[in-house]
């Protein structure tokens, strides 16, 4: 991956209102592979006390965005089509890591998986799994 | 539907600090239906300054689950199994309603269907289609 | 719709030795629309007699399909990028009925709701709900 | 996983019309793991000459409710509540293979993920990806 795809990515990143309402940050940058992590917050959860569905898919549809966006073409952007994700197990814990992956580059769409895990102590627990679609597009300016 | 859903609806709601953050009410309960509307917010987007595909899914999960609910035995609380979303147009708008049907009700699962549209100036653009399986569960306390 | 979508969509289907083997047929086509029926059959059944989730899905798969291919322009084929479906019941009946219609048509992509019903004795009872994503491709020969 | 567990398995697969319309059978079967293989034929294509995605997804769910299965207490029969399925190349091939994986293994619901592969001339190409949601569920007789 040349250094310009991880520059766009960032570049994007950084215009995410969202991401930083999350307190969100990028972990991790490779072909095809983007992580985003978060710590754990109040303002972001359900009714439980756990993380709300939407912040762990939130997270996750970013962290596949952006790396489906690392194997496109320069000047192309990032949208997705849809995303369908398995809610695996209560997201509790201090920090939360969501790992976007790329398992079919095309042209014009990209098919990757996403992991969300939530990290207490140190350890692991795997609380979400995602398979997304998105498309390249060209921003039209 | 009896008062008691309702009400359990309400106070599952005004527990979940992510539905605050976002701004969220709920506009409407009936059996089987719930309705959460949103006003835009910078704090909420993409990076083309679009709602954020974490806050459509979000919210219309919240719908989803809460339309479950009201059709749920009393003592019962709701958790979202998983859910799909397919993403029809960009998410801008001065507003945004996401409205949660049940289509098929169980004991244990019940899935249900959500519509999130974006309002301006008073009409409405559909922009995102989910299916959400939800189940039920006994809270032990 | 002109009569050449309807004759483009009866062509492909014919093709399908799929929808052969399941014993189908289009008993409905209009823009944006596809219905595709069966009748019951032993081999198709799942372990407990009921007709197998591959073919409810593949019969409401091909219902979206032609119904996206109804809307796309002259010489375009439609491929399925993906879909999801949940089944709501178990596919009993002596009669089958998978509904395709679309949700949002656009150039390159088309989403669509499928719905399949089981029918016996005139009654239907609502056995999946699909949504899928399908793509216009040219065909290069 | 015990001798049990596997002939469960088995009688359960021989009773399914529909595995033997697609000359299915099993190759593979450990804990939480479930390989079904196919011959190319005909009878199964969709208007390209590829397989149908109803026969690649019938088999993928297959396997995964089968590979859930393998964990379930004995007496229990599985259902599928749903599944969701990414066609990421064309089914061309003289052989195909659908394996089933737990991610996730719950008491009442079983999250697999599917991995759909044609065979030509000894190489593999990977056609589909699956994710699912199972369900145990106990015979009443």
């Amino acid at each position: 991956m040349d250094a310009e795809a991880e520059a766009r990515v960032r570049r994007s990143f950084a215009r995410q209102g969202f991401m930083a309402t999350l307190g969100a940050e990028i972990v991790h940058v490779g072909a095809g592979e983007v992580d985003i992590a978060l710590p754990f917050s109040e303002l972001l959860v359900q009714q439980d006390g756990f993380l709300h569905a939407g912040v762990v898919a939130g997270a996750t549809d970013s962290a596949c965005g952006y790396a489906a966006l690392t194997l496109m073409e320069e000047g192309a952007e990032v949208l997705t089509v849809e995303f369908k994700v398995n809610l695996l197990a209560p997201a509790m814990g201090n920090r939360f890591v969501a790992r976007g992956r790329v398992i079919r580059s095309g042209r014009t769409l990209t098919v990757c998986r996403g992991e969300a895990v939530a990290i207490s102590e140190g350890s692991e627990k795997h609380i979400a799994t995602m398979t997304a679609t998105m498309i390249a597009v060209t921003r039209l300016r």
